[in-house]
Formats: structure tokens, sequence, C-alpha cells
């Protein structure tokens, strides 16, 4: 039987909230074990700080600036090749179970004459996966229309009462005195979900998948299986018991620094004054939300177990190549920020787990690698593992299979790039910046981070000297030199940008052989360009034919 | 009535082959006298210095590094927006009459279900146009299905015989002993044609403008008609009388030195030493191809003041813009160089003339404007002559119509771009370029001539000093600002990429009068993102209410 793939993926997971990433409080038994059997990567970045982009970059394979969907609510324009397209080439089924974060582009596709309830419109509309059972989470009653229906059919089957289930039982919780509170406010973080865990998304989706994979069983064709957790991301309201299994004692100290704040680049300084970067860094606010982010990691680790010893049941364990990670992390009140956008590690650095069960893995299992790698990394590595050839003009991501099965491999790639579009943030009316104006690029080699801000100063941060990133170089004088590499290297990136997605960089190089002979490839097509009488065209035909042209 | 917009493009013609450009022996009356109707812009670049993707880039609005169509035979993807989708939406036909060099991603509309003949497929194979006769010239034997059935069938209707009558007639001149001479080849060029004038290309096309135009005033609806000419085009054999018209006395100096072959970029050295460069450049052989070349422009001239004529004739001259320009130019010699490809004037600089029948644009008749001004700036100017409004989320370019109203207008933009792939040439064997690596980008500040050559050293020209651009000063040292300067535009030309054209600009400023007051826009939506308690979100909705929103 070929070879299966699961592509879990968590929601607002940061890099370093795992037992195994060295933290030192949290447990997450089962994912650890995952990372004993696997490699576990200690460099791999997002394309996106926010869910929607650094989401369409995950399941198209591309950066930002190539698919265009710069933020939340953008559209995926149709047409933008997607994962799903390319592993369906290659014979492998593409399957999503949960959150993708897509918009359709109802008006390309209305453009474009694709009926939005045929396989193609729904594929499109879907991000390239046949959907199973998509989850966005997030259905608040002013916001009708927002998908979960399938999850609320299964609460009202499981006999919960109300109109909107989700908002009434899995983001609420009891009062003191029997009143519903409200379980978007974090005051309530510490406070158990109203839903029993057993209902709760994180369990839901598992079931989900389990289900999937019995119906993929009895179809008995591969498949790539994208489960994808709407958890840790806030609501930060975990279901008993996991609302308390975590104390203000088992939270790591927060990265942050008053020097920080003091001379600031605007763009951080606006940042800082979010709403959310103020509640999290108010007197207690760490305290209260952390530790119910804490349980909702733990909670997903536990039906993580349930999952990996049901694929061994099934008889699968061995041909189901998983994939753990996350679209972004959380500030968590690190920087004196909260949620995400900006690109501290704590927000644009993710975990990732390969764990490839055949022999070819075996020299790796249970090791670290330090390698830079990105989000768009996955298709290129689910193309290889699918037996498809790359498509280097369209993904621009490495396959990372050759890093698993030699532990000597090195991945060609100097920089890594991520991307933001504030331009519907408040920060840019602070800010006074155009829409256009209003895009980040971070590169990062390794060692040197830097932001481009485009009307703005840039960032940079020396993680050598400054693994926290408390020190923002990027106004120093001194560092002019290392700003313009990093400044050319985003040239040069957006110049290799893959554009030409319609045409394979070897229909370019088909003539390769034809032109080192000095042949005339178009001569084939009967086209005669700069000839000047018959006999010179006689001489060239000539070389074309001996060529075999 | 609506007015309708007539935009003729002739194919390969230099910005400096025209009477009114001051060529001191070329006769182009009736353009001449176009543009002491109109404004002739004497700073006009072409997006790409080869057909395919300088006119994607015409056709779409939007640059090569936008639409991807990066060289002669890249399918232009499908679902890129095109002029013919946004002036439709303002009420207004768009027809093709003529060469496009499209060709249609046939797999992206397989993969997206778009039947080839259905009326969104035949749009999407032919650059968003309603095509009334679609001719891209050059049917040779060897390439059949290469178009231009209806003029084949129109030589058959007069009369002509043979197989393949492009070729046999129109490319093929008659030799001494009655034989039949191959048009490809330069030597002929002066000789005649073997095709009746009346019944050329340029002729042929001429009258199926008119034949449209008749149709279009019987269905009474505003138009714009791309009436595009495949002359002056190799191949250069023009019918007579226009085969001899010019004589080597008629033509102007090239522009070279021998010092541009000493210490030449390797670049510009490889393409001085392609078939089409060595050829031209051979002992006669500019004299014999340019009056050919001449002949061919004074033709289209000819028939243009025919078709000027018949639209006084029919009564709505007055009712009609008219766009004369061009997809490139032609080395013809300059710079030891034959054909385009490279940015020197000759090859990137194109005629443009732009009318305007209305009182409005009286104040700036008969007068040059020496903006800088780029092919993508006609679909903005066709739309704001439409009535519909901007699309900057799409449209990369600039209206116009300001310049032609407005004597004092000045134009938004500080460089105008271009680009070339190089992949698909001999010149990349030669400089052992990766696929990736053999795109060529150039930036100019109506001074400062810079190409990025991304492998290699840039190439650098300065207009003032150096009008004629015969000394290379990108590996010179003294002018590191300058390049850097340049750089730097080119990185935030990429940077301001229209990519992401699912979702216009304002819907990103719609809450900006709520952001202004520090209201949370997401709230109506039911989104409660970091809030602490019920009083701070009671403080928020109340503000949310009171603003209205």
């Amino acid at each position: 039987m070929a070879r299966n793939i699961l592509w879990i993926m968590c929601d607002q997971l940061r890099f370093d909230y795992l037992g195994c990433a060295g933290h030192p409080t949290l447990k997450t038994p089962h994912i650890d074990a995952l990372a004993a059997r696997g490699v576990r990567f200690t460099n791999a970045y997002v394309q996106s700080t926010i869910c929607g982009p650094s989401r369409m970059s995950a399941y198209t394979g591309r950066y930002v600036r190539s698919h265009g969907s710069t933020y939340n609510g953008v559209p995926l324009r149709v047409g933008e090749p997607m994962l799903g397209d390319h592993l369906r080439e290659a014979g492998m089924d593409c399957v999503l179970l949960g959150k993708t974060h897509m918009i359709p582009d109802t008006d390309g596709m209305a453009r474009l004459g694709i009926e939005a309830d045929s396989l193609i419109g729904v594929r499109n509309a879907e991000c390239g996966f046949d959907p199973f059972d998509r989850h966005d989470g997030l259905h608040p009653s002013e916001h009708p229309g927002g998908g979960g229906e399938a999850y609320q059919a299964y609460l009202r089957a499981k006999g919960y009462e109300g109109d909107n289930l989700w908002e009434e039982w899995t983001n609420s919780a009891d009062g003191p005195a029997g009143e519903r509170l409200n379980g978007w406010l974090w005051a309530h973080s510490d406070k158990p979900a109203r839903v029993a865990e057993e209902d709760s998304e994180t369990a839901y989706l598992t079931d989900r998948a389990m289900a999937f994979i019995d119906s993929a069983i009895a179809k008995g064709k591969p498949w790539c299986a994208h489960l994808s957790y709407i958890k840790p991301h806030w609501p930060y309201l975990a279901p008993a018991p996991y609302h308390n299994l975590y104390g203000a004692e088992d939270l790591l100290a927060p990265v942050r620094s008053e020097s920080e704040l003091a001379d600031p680049h605007p763009l951080y300084e606006a940042f800082t004054q979010e709403r959310h970067a103020l509640t999290l860094c108010r007197e207690g606010g760490r305290e209260r939300v952390i530790p119910a982010y804490m349980g909702l990691i733990q909670q997903i680790d536990d039906h993580l177990g349930r999952l990996f010893a049901f694929l061994k049941d099934r008889g699968i364990a061995d041909q189901t190549v998983i994939a753990f990670t996350s679209d972004h992390g959380d500030y968590l009140g690190d920087h004196w920020l909260g949620e995400k956008y900006l690109f501290h590690d704590a927000s644009v650095k993710v975990p990732l787990i390969l764990y490839d069960p055949a022999p070819e893995a075996d020299a790796t299992r249970g090791t670290t690698s330090d390698a830079l790698v990105e989000m768009i990394d996955m298709a290129p590595t689910f193309l290889d593992l699918a037996g498809a050839p790359p498509k280097p003009h369209v993904l621009e991501g490495h396959s990372l299979l050759p890093l698993l099965h030699d532990p000597k491999a090195v991945l060609a790639r100097d920089y890594v790039f991520s991307e933001y579009d504030f331009a519907a943030d408040q920060v840019r009316i602070k800010l006074g910046t155009s829409v256009q104006e209003s895009r980040l690029t971070m590169v990062f080699d390794g060692r040197w981070k830097m932001i481009d801000c485009r009307a703005l100063p840039p960032m940079l941060f020396d993680l050598e000297s400054d693994p926290d990133e408390l020190f923002d170089l990027g106004r120093e004088p001194g560092y002019g030199m290392i700003r313009a590499r990093l400044f050319d290297a985003i040239r040069r990136w957006y110049h290799d940008g893959r554009n030409r997605i319609s045409c394979a960089d070897t229909d370019f190089t088909q003539a390769d052989d034809l032109l080192r002979i000095g042949a005339d490839p178009v001569l084939k097509q009967g086209v005669v360009i700069g000839y000047w009488d018959e006999a010179e065209l006689a001489t060239a035909q000539a070389l074309f034919a001996r060529a075999g042209g």
C-alpha cells in the first residue's frame, strides 16, 4: 500500500510551548514521542504571521507575494495552484478536516463561470482540499454563515440546546450565579468551557479524523489528510479538566525588557498600544490566559495520543507519514505584545516535526535540525513523498525529505522570508501610511533578522548576540552593510518569485542541446529569423537536421 | 452616443521612425496629423522588449512580474484580469482585429473546467478580447494551427492559389527566373512581395477594421477596438510599391560606437553575437533591410489615412478616441544589435500618440509630453474614458487622460520598468546562468537607466551626458550611489506589485472612520479579540454603536 500523509496543524501554537522544545512544565508526551521518532526542526518559519495568508502559503507552497492573499479575508485568487491539485495529479487524495481560513474568490469564479457547487468550485473554495469536515472555529451569532454547521449538528445530536451551540456551550463558561459567561473575555480563561471535553472542538475533530481514516482504508487509495485544529488559538477557554491543569507557577518568564520601550520603532510602539497587547500585559493578564493556552495544548496532545494509537490499531502507522506544525505563534506578553503580526520568534517561528516511518529515515530519528525551513516546504515535501516530480516553476519551497533521510544533507537556502499586511489595522491609521506601504517583509539568515517596513525604517535584530530580540538595530549606525545585504536579499527574493506558473522551467531548457551546438530551435516551426540568404539558411537547416532537431 | 476607442498598435515600430518623431526622410503624414490633433509622448516605454510579454502587459495593465507571461509562448495564466473584463463591466465592447501573440493557458483552463469554445473560454484564449478577426501573422507551413485562417480564406476567395497562401504570396517574392524567393531571407528585402498591396496584411486588417466599425454602428454600443497590425515586424518584405520607396540614402546613421565593443558587458556582448545582429551589421545589411522596414511603415500610414477618412465619413470621428503605439522597437543595427531584447531606447521606447476629440483636450492639441509613461497606462486610460472607476489593486499604470486635458498635469511616477527573460535564448547557454537568473529588469528615471542582470553586474547609462547610450557605467567606480538608489527603486517596485487582485484597496480602508476614533470594526461580526471583561467590552460596544458601526 502506498504511503499516506497526516498533516497536523495547530493554530497559534508557539514554537517553544512543547515539552520536546524545552518547555519545563508543559506536558506533551505524545508530541514528544513523535519528535523522538522523527526530526524536529528548530528553525521553522511561517510565511505570514496571521492565519489566512500563512495558511494560503502552506496550501499553495508559495510566498504571500506570489499568491496575493495578504490578509485574513482576502480571497485566494481563483486558479492559484494548490497542494490538492498537485497531489491528485500524483494519484493521492487530499482531504480537509478542520480549519483553513480560506475565503473563496467568488468574483473570480463568477468571471470564469465556475459553479460554486461543482467539484472544481468546491475545491477552489476549500484551498484545493476535498472537505471531509471543514471547521474554522469562531461561529458567533452575529456572523451567520461562518461555517461549523456539522459541529453544530453534532452538538445538537448530543443533546446540547440553544441557537448557536458553539457560542453558548463551546465558548461559554458558567458563572457563580448560574449565568452564562462570555468565553471571548480573557478574565474568564481560568474557568472551564460549558461543553464537555469529549464534545469540544479538539475532541470532535480528532473523531472526525478517525472517521475519515476508516473511510480511506475502505477506499484503499493513498491520502493526504490535513487535520487542522483551531486550538490553542483564542478564545482561550478550555473544557474541564484542561482549564486548570496549569497555574501561574508553570509560566515561562516573559521575554521582554523595559529597554524595548525606550526610543521604540514607531510600528513596534503602535503594536504595543493595541488592546490585545495591553490586556495581556496588565497585572495578572498572562497568569490568567497562559494556563488556559497550555491546557488547550495538552488537550491536543492527549487526542493526538488517541489518534496515533488508532493508526497503530488500524495497522497503518508504518505507512503514514506525520507532519506536526502550526500556522503562527502567539506573543503571550513577550516584547509587551499580544497576538502575533510582528516577526519576533514568538510570533513567526513554529514547531515542526516530521516523522517518516520508512527505514530510510532511521538515521535521523530523534534528532533535531536547525536548517532554515519554511512552511512552503510542506507542499514540495508531500509531492516528494507522493513520488511526483517537483514543480519549481510553481512551488517556492524545498522538499525536506533529504533532511529526513541523510543527517548530512544540507538545504539550499540562505534566507527565510515572511510577510504581514497591516493595512486593515488601526496601526496604519496611527502611522499614516498608505495601503500599499503597509506591507512588511521579514528576512532572516539564521543570525540577522531584518523587517523591511517600506515607508518606515527597517527593524534589525542580531540573534547571535541578542537571541531574545530585545535590541532593534534597524536605525543604529554601524549596521549599514548588514542592512544593505539584507535589502539586496529581499530584492533577489522578489526577482526569483515563481510567477511564470503556466510554463515549466524545462520548457525553457528543452532546446538546450540544440542551443549548445549553435543550432536554431525555431527552425522546426518554419520560423526563420535573421538569415541573409538561401546559403546561410541551408547551412543552418543542415546543422539542425544533424542535431536531430 | 458614448465615445469609442480605436487602439492602433504596430509591431516592432521604433519610437523614432515617424515623421512627427523627427525622422528626416520617412513619410507618415496621417500619423503626423494625428499627433497634431493629439498629444505625442516622447518617453513611452513598453514593459517587455518582445511581443508576447509586452502585449500581455498592454492587455492586462500589469507588469510582467505580476502577470507572469515572461516570454513569447508562455501562456497568460487563466484568471488574470484583462482589459476586456474591465471595459465590459463598464458597458463597453472590447474587440480584437489582428495580433495579440496570446497563448491560452489550456492546462489552467482544463483544471478550472473552462471549455475552450465557450464565451469565457474564447475570451481567456484571446487576451480578454472578443475576436472579430485574430491575425498574428507568421503562418509558415511547418507550423500548422498558428491562426490566420480568415486571411487565408480571404486570399483564396481573391483567387490566390496554393497550400499556404501567406507563405507562398504574402511572404514570397518572385525570382529573376520566375522562381519563388523566400521572404524570410533579408537578402530579398529589396524585392516586392508576390501579394498585391490591396491584399497584404496591412490592407486586409484595415478593411476588417472598417467592417467591424460598420457592424458596431449598427449595434449602437460603445466599443474599444484593438487594431493590431503585424508590421513593420519582420519578415521585412513589402508589397509594391512600398518595397522601393526608400533607399540607402534615406537611412538614419546607425547609433553605435566601436567603444561599445571594448570591454563589453558579457550579456551585451553575447547579444551582439546573435545571428540577427551579425546579419544586420554585415556590409550592406542595414541598407537592404531598413528601406523595406520604412516602406512597411509608410504603408501603415497610408491605410490609417484611409481609416481616419472612413471614421469621418461614418460621422464618428469626433466620438472616437485614437491611441497609436507599438509593442516594442527594433535595433536595426544600432549598438551592433538586431531585433530587440535589450533596453536601449531603440528597443524599449515606443511611439505613443493619444487623440481625444473632446473639447477638454483642446488645450493640449499638437503638443508633446515628456512624462515617463508606460504601456500599462493604456488600460487605466481606457477605463477612465469609459467612465469606470480605477482599479488600483489590479491595474499598475495610471490614466493619461489628465495629461490630455491639462498641459500642467503631472504624472505621479518616478521610474519606468521593463523586463526581459532570456532563459530560452542561446545567450543563457553562453553565460551559464540558470533559468531563474535569466531575467532582466530595467529601471529608468528619465536620466539614469539601469538594467539589473541578477547574477551578472548591472548595466547603467546616463542619458543626460550620453543620450545615445554608448557608455555602460554599470561596472564603473564612482556610480555606486546611483546604482544603489536604482536597486532600491527596483525593490520598492517589487514590493508595491499589485498581487492582491481579489480585494480592492477600499476593502482595507472601509473601516477607517471607526479605526480613527479607536472603535473595533470586527465587533460587528461578534468577533471579540483581546477584551478582559464585560465592562471593557461594554465600553467598546458603546463606542462602536455611537460611531454607527
